[in-house]
């Protein structure tokens, strides 16, 4: 899987090389316009553009506080795949998205500054475009650390396919997956662009599975983020657990070397339904009202909910899924909403492309059962599902999941 | 089909209510957010999330400063609807549209406005979220002016389905349509919003045929925009129609009502296989560089291009498509990029979602033939197609149409 035919193959970009430059100096050359210079000035103000660091103690991506796009992709490992291009693809997905997350093109020759007699390194529709807070968080399926690539000892505990649950609707299309990447960032074209350049890089040894793009993100991980509204038209991820929790996120979030699960749940919403539901019923069915996000028990948004009466009927939304009714489990959601198109009837195809992380699967097996009676089932049906295992973050110089291989 | 019963399956909204309200005072009546009062300061900073005035000459959306999002939808009449229907059907849409646009619910009850008891005027899932540059065009396609509806004297010259271009490929399930709406927002929550509750208000009466959403805009139409990328990497629009060039409007676009023709082309773009394409092929394709956008004639981005040498390719998309190529014909592009998942191929479905406003639809039929040429005819396919005539915009209290109906 090494030949210089493949590496013509994927568009001259030579995988080999690619890795070598990591680091500050290689960070260092070429702002995305590359060589010519022209657009060397590509950062918009630092206020409407921040950038995230790829390298650290966790992934980024994670606590980032969440941007307003995404472009979820999942991927296969081709069929004579081998350890070593597992690694070096982790190696070269590494690298890119540390240019790509500092708003660099995905190589230093990047999308103009490599010889004209070669297809560019990076596809080029973020040329021009600032880093717009993008974030690259990788994961590893259960089926790489099946007997392909000599993993099979490292399978972490927990990590297999999740159980079926009443009104699961999967299509195994937008199911599962050996590797995935959630890409976030407050410009759409950067998190297709980035997902595009990385599909790119895999060519010959991974093949993207199933991706989805998701818009108007239905939770918030700092206090200074307004709580979204999902497609039920409803506040969503109001007692999400925040970035500076730095306690809720060690019990409930961070492995103890640093990483986390992940767990994405494309839920399919019958929004013309919804609609006709009278105001009061959509409120008991969540919980909350509709306008300010109260639990029914009383209060503003961010009063505890009062379930010691019935106020917050046994059924609800908020009451079924809440940590004080199931044993203190909590788990980081991260979820957008979704709208693909319509279907044949002219209902909209839309939806809440849900993303949790969890210290341990059973935390969203838990929850997701206890949702078993949750009067909103009858207005949503799970249509995807995916579970990943999500390394901790890379040294500056190392790359994701390196410590697998170590 | 004005029976209470059609009313309450509408989800309560009283459609003979809503016009009557529309103007100044029904305007002044809630903010997103409804009587409660609690979300009445919807609006963000005025520089962040301006508004554009749903009444005037021409309708907002053509040359208002393009937007980053799309959702775009197309329709099609209920076989049982009449005159009435449809000049009802028009009005309500108008009052909706003339409400989200400066922020608002859809109507004045809103989300969480009306009775409890009811189901909510307004699905909800903009509430608390600015108006955020929205803009809605309506449009009428050839089949409201066949017998059903009493236009058959009014069908506007040139108003027919497109002629068949080499290389179409064409969905029916993503073309045509009795009506269409553009929403263009730079929150696509906005704009999805806006479409998903105009469909709501056409039940019964007209039927959501297909919708594309999009982001990141290929066109420009001030000076004071850069000039975005399309998926093939390069900046697209550099020689639009700009909104203050008076004369190149009036010229090209507007008809002498004021109002105009919309063409949409869903454009697939085979994305892996142009970017195995060596970079100069790339910019001998399109005819300008890809870093700066440049004419290969030289000088930079805004130079004029010159056609006669050879340093723009005969068969290049800028020398096929140019004014000075096409006996001065030119027309206002307004595209946007979309990415609709993947093939089972792992292939991003991906591409331009094209739209064009032009004062007679045989500007866009004779630029299109001429492209029958284009270089870049290899890497793209169009499989989506529509016509519509763009009514002149609504004066305040009347709806977009009217004049149809005089």
């Amino acid at each position: 899987m090494t030949t210089s035919a493949d590496e013509q193959a994927a568009g001259g970009l030579s995988r080999r090389g690619l890795f070598g430059l990591v680091g500050a100096a290689g960070l260092a050359v070429g702002v995305r316009g590359g060589v010519l210079g022209t657009l060397a000035a590509t950062r918009a103000t630092a206020g409407s553009a921040p950038t995230h660091d790829f390298f650290g103690a966790h992934q980024a991506g994670i606590t980032t506080p969440v941007q307003d796009h995404l472009h979820f992709a999942s991927f296969d490992m081709a069929r004579s795949s081998t350890r070593d291009d597992l690694i070096e693809l982790l190696q070269d997905w590494s690298y890119a998205a540390s240019r790509m997350t500092q708003g660099l093109d995905a190589s230093a020759s990047g999308a103009v500054g490599g010889p004209p007699e070669a297809p560019p390194d990076d596809t080029g529709e973020a040329l021009g475009l600032p880093a717009s807070s993008l974030t690259i968080t990788f994961g590893l399926g259960p089926g790489i650390f099946d007997e392909r690539f000599g993993l099979r000892s490292r399978l972490p505990a927990g990590l297999e396919r999740l159980p079926a649950f009443l009104g699961d609707d999967l299509d195994p299309k937008k199911s599962d997956g050996d590797l995935c990447i959630q890409a976030c960032a407050d410009d759409p074209q950067v998190a297709v662009h980035a997902i595009r350049n990385l599909t790119r890089i895999a060519f010959g040894r991974a093949v993207l599975r199933w991706s989805q793009l998701g818009f108007g993100r239905t939770s918030r991980t700092s206090a200074r983020q307004q709580t979204p509204r999902n497609l039920f038209g409803f506040k969503d991820g109001t007692a999400n657990i925040l970035a500076d929790d730095e306690a809720g996120l060690a019990a409930h979030v961070w492995t103890d070397d640093g990483g986390s699960f992940l767990v994405a749940r494309r839920i399919a919403m019958r929004i013309e339904t919804w609609d006709r539901v009278r105001l009061s019923e959509q409120e008991r069915i969540i919980g909350r009202s509709k306008g300010e996000g109260a639990p029914l028990s009383g209060g503003d948004e961010f009063a505890e909910a009062s379930f010691a009466g019935d106020a917050i009927p046994a059924e609800a939304h908020v009451r079924l899924a809440h940590a004080a009714q199931n044993d203190g489990i909590r788990i980081l959601r991260r979820g957008y909403n979704y709208v693909d198109g319509n279907d044949e009837l002219g209902q909209l195809s839309a939806g809440l492309f849900f993303l949790s992380y969890q210290r341990d699967p059973a935390q969203f097996i838990a929850l997701q059962r206890a949702l078993s009676r949750d009067a909103m089932n009858e207005y949503i049906r799970h249509t995807g599902s995916g579970i990943w295992m999500i390394p901790p973050g890379a040294e500056e110089g190392s790359f994701v999941g390196a410590g697998l291989f170590a």
